[in-house]
């Protein structure tokens, strides 16, 4: 870590206001909600107080520049060419994706996800009054031994599509997991979606966190199929910190997805929070260093709690993640019960997110955007009083 | 004005990047879109500076802070007593209508609005699959010379109340007109709602503004019947210029509409701004002196638009509003046509926006949140150009 990158002290961290920082009692170690702990981003920063001192605080304007950062940041980290007049702003990803699926989907659709995948997934599939089916992640094809942990279960989809199911919501990079897809996964995916008039709904939004060893791949780039079927849901809320500022882009290669896009309520842009696009454009345009660094720090601190883990809690079990500062960690060895994360809160003082609410129990989800010294303290506090 | 509530010179408003600044040219003088030019409160520019200093763009956090606030300013402001437990947090006026509306209407139903009204209540009526139902404003009772302009038609709204309409958008105070309803119409139309099982969804984004001479009546407080019914939607938006920041309050003071919020996605407090609430706590508890200069300006503004257009513009016809910075000007007399804001756009390159979309064509609205100056040049450009 470089000198001006260095993360606040607990006591610091304390005096956020978000909920990360709000929901649990200060003798708690908080390690749930996906907020990092890192400093923000100088250019975003800078853009925010100037903001500020501008009085600049009125309603996001119609303006190309949120699509020209997207486009710039895809163009240089991906080599993903994103025609900015196929990006459209608003508030945040779950919106967009709830607002693309009240236009694709009637209510009673059949909409498919792969668990274990972030939770609010089938709650936006009820929001607008669709139905869940699930095709989860399968485990690496057997004898084969260079193949990585669990990934796309090709043939679930098949069978979910050819029975009906109107849209898939793939995460990619996949939370909670942190696993990247293969370019080959994609683009059978893209296949088997345009073959059956099944529209892709690619929650891209930990793209900017992949990890040394990995490429993410862009899904809209693998195929005129996945172009002709897909939308992707990109922003700077993960990889810069930017949650609560409420700007994402929706982002269309191909007219038909655009149409269903363009007809969304006026308000898309009057709902994206105007500070939130201001710091996406810094991020996108101005911040790759910064980034860089964060990186630098999650790949230290996903080797480092494989090792905390060997070392205090050997009976977990748990695998890096390729992208993202979150962890899936298996605690079923340990013999606390259905929700880890509760046992763990209650034990220990330390939180994290239950499994069980991505429908795996026993599992837990922690988030290790901090320092490395709460990741070590976290995982001594839970092997000592658990 | 004090010395240190200077409006920023033209030059520097246009560094804004808002929709205000930013929809037009630089030769466009814009006083359409719903922002003010002054500076920001202090005390919220010094929480937000702090938020960004401290890294804290997180997720909103599920605590009382803001709930607290707009308690504590209904209080101070009105006499109105509102339990913070009955407050509850949303990005903005229009997604806690919309949100509310998709929980106690059926697509199909019937929803009344009283035009002209804020043009997007219809958006939102259609958003949700449902119909707009016209009671629109009446011109005061013939005969009666006390009585104020336009009002609350409750002999239309009784009857649309009586065909089944299932809500009443309520806009209070009355965009465009800046008309504050009497506590009379209010009882009343809480009574009609009361006897027909009709919602009354309340508007109130502009009552901080409401200027000298009128005094704001919360729906929620004028009876047992309006409890039962109401719903009241509160910002601090409006009165201290933070559209973008995206944070505002649905407020219910009975457990039949409480419960109904309740019901809403779970992600309603995460789709807000965590900014915004920030900003929204300062503004509510910190900021009434610099709101009071505020009104003090619209007052100003208010009444030397009055003296602009009988000199400059005499067959213009305009009633100084009760409450907000917008003024809604009868421009037919002049001659130019349905889209006299069209008209101007073009000759005297003034921004204004169009009264036909709110219904009436010939009127435009006026935004007088400006320096005098401003308010001063735009009325001269039109009448040169024009």
């Amino acid at each position: 870590m470089s000198s001006d990158f260095q993360v606040p002290p607990l006591t610091e961290l304390r005096q956020r206001l978000s909920a990360k920082w709000q929901t649990f009692p200060h003798d708690v170690l908080p390690l749930p909600v996906a907020e990092m702990d890192f400093p923000l981003a100088e250019p975003v920063a800078a853009a925010l107080h100037q903001a500020i001192r501008r009085s600049d605080t009125g309603y996001a304007a119609p303006t190309a520049d949120l699509a020209e950062a997207v486009a710039g940041y895809a163009r240089r980290t991906w080599d993903w060419s994103v025609d900015p007049d196929g990006v459209h702003t608003v508030a945040d990803v779950g919106i967009g994706i709830v607002e693309t699926l009240r236009r694709i989907v009637a209510p009673g659709d059949k909409v498919v996800i792969s668990p274990p995948v972030y939770e609010p997934f089938s709650w936006w599939v009820h929001e607008v009054g669709a139905h869940v089916v699930e095709a989860p992640l399968t485990e690496a094809p057997s004898g084969d031994s260079t193949a990585r942990g669990p990934r796309l279960d090709l043939t679930a989809l098949e069978r979910a599509f050819a029975d009906g199911a109107r849209a898939y919501l793939l995460c990619s990079p996949h939370n909670p997991l942190g696993l990247v897809h293969p370019r080959e996964d994609l683009v059978a995916l893209a296949e088997l979606a345009d073959e059956h008039g099944v529209f892709v709904l690619a929650d891209e939004i930990h793209a900017p966190l992949v990890l040394t060893g990995a490429q993410f791949v862009p899904f809209l780039s693998v195929s005129q199929e996945a172009r002709r079927r897909g939308f992707s849901f990109l922003s700077a809320s993960k990889g810069w910190n930017l949650a609560g500022l409420k700007a994402a882009a929706i982002i269309t290669a191909d007219p038909a997805p655009k149409r269903y896009v363009e007809r969304m309520s006026p308000h898309r842009l009057y709902r994206t929070g105007h500070l939130g696009v201001i710091a996406t454009v810094a991020a996108f345009n101005d911040a790759d260093a910064w980034l860089a660094e964060v990186l630098d720090v999650l790949d230290h601190n996903r080797t480092l709690l494989a090792e905390l883990l060997d070392k205090n809690l050997p009976a977990a079990r748990y695998t890096p993640p390729q992208a993202s500062f979150l962890a899936w960690i298996d605690f079923r060895a340990l013999g606390w019960g259905d929700d880890p994360a509760a046992h763990i809160l209650g034990a220990a003082k330390v939180a994290l997110n239950s499994g069980h609410r991505y429908g795996f129990p026993g599992f837990a989800r922690l988030n290790f955007g901090c320092a490395p010294e709460t990741l070590t303290e976290a995982v001594v506090r839970i092997a000592e009083s658990c």
